[in-house]
C-alpha cells in the first residue's frame, strides 16, 4: 500500500474493455482452480471484499463524500458516485422495503459481462460476485455491515442485473480488518 | 463472443483504480496457483494473449484506425491511441533501432502497478506481463509477429517502465486464431 502519493489528482480514465477481458480471465481460472460454481462464487466474493476494503479510501479521498446519514443517502452515493467513478455506470435505486433497510441497484448494463456467456455447465455460476465482495468490504469500512447479493443477473437469462443490499447493523467498534 | 452490438456506441469510461485492484486479485491467485514467478509470467502473458485477439476487434471498430503503413506507425497508434483508450495514460516512443524494427514504450506511471509492492519472494515476477500478451497478441490479428517484454519496470526498482517491442515478420496467411 505504498506509492499512494499522487493517487488523488492522478486518476486515469479507461474503457471498460480491457478490465471487463482481465475480469473474464480471472472468473476462468477460478473456474479451472476450484471444483464448483458455488466455491468460484465465494472466491470471487471473497476477492471482491479484499478489494473493497482498499478500494474505499481512494473513493473517500476522490469522492469527497462525508458520512452518509441514513441507508438512503448510502444508496445514493453507491449508485451516483462509487459506480459511475469505477465502472462508468450508474445504476439506478429501487425497490425499497418499507422498512428501508433493503434496495436493489438495477444495472440495465453490466460491463463486467460484455463479451460474456456462460457454457451450460456453469449454470450456478454468479459471474460477477467479486461486485458484492467489493460493497461489502467497502461499507464494512465505513462501519456498515451490509448483505449484498445478485436478485437478477442478464447473463442467466434476466432482463436486468439486480443487486439486492441488506443493511445488517451499524458496527460500533473499531477493529482492526485485515484480508479475509 | 455475442453481445456485442451495442459496444461501439457504448463505451463506459471508469477510473482505473477497480481494475488494477481486480488484476492484483489476479496475480495473487496465479501465485498461488503456480510454483514459480517465470511459469506467473508465462501465464500472464497467456491470458493476456488471448485477451488481445478479442480487445483487437472492439480496437478497430471504436479507434476507425486503419492499416499501419509501417512500425512506426504502428508505434505511435499503440502509444496514443490504444493506451490512452484502455488504460488512460500515453507512454512515450523511444529508443529505436538504427533498422527501425524495434523501440521502447516508456510509462511514466503504470496504472497496473497503483497499491503493489512485490514481496521479497517474488523477486522474478514480471507483475504486469499481462500487458506485452495482449500487445502480442493483438498484433498478431493484424498480421504482425512482434516480440514484447518489459526491459525497464518501477516495481523492480526501475525510474520508469519500459516495454521493449520488436518487429518480427509480417504474417502472410490469414490462418484462424484461436486461444493459445
Amino acid at each position: 500500500m505504498s506509492r499512494q502519493s499522487n493517487r488523488a489528482t492522478d486518476s486515469k480514465k479507461m474503457n471498460s474493455e480491457l478490465f471487463t477481458l482481465t475480469y473474464g480471465a480471472l472468473v476462468t481460472q477460478l473456474c479451472k482452480d476450484y471444483e464448483n460454481d458455488e466455491e468460484v462464487n465465494k472466491q470471487l466474493d471473497k476477492m471482491g471484499y479484499n478489494i473493497g476494503v482498499r478500494l474505499i479510501e481512494d473513493f473517500l479521498a476522490r469522492s469527497s463524500v462525508g458520512r452518509c446519514h441514513d441507508f438512503r443517502e448510502t444508496a445514493d452515493v453507491i449508485a451516483k458516485v462509487a459506480f459511475k467513478m469505477y465502472l462508468g455506470i450508474t445504476p439506478s435505486v429501487t425497490n425499497w422495503s418499507p422498512a428501508g433497510d433493503e434496495f436493489s441497484l438495477i444495472l440495465e448494463s453490466n460491463p463486467l459481462v460484455d463479451f460474456v456467456e456462460l457454457p451450460d455447465n456453469h449454470s450456478n455460476l454468479v459471474y460477477s460476485s467479486l461486485l458484492c465482495g467489493v460493497l461489502r468490504g467497502a461499507l464494512e469500512m465505513v462501519q456498515m455491515a451490509v448483505d449484498v447479493r445478485f436478485a437478477q443477473d442478464t447473463l442467466r437469462g434476466d432482463n436486468v442485473t439486480e443487486i439486492r443490499m441488506k443493511f445488517i447493523k451499524r458496527i460500533e467498534e473499531n477493529l482492526p480488518v485485515g484480508d479475509e
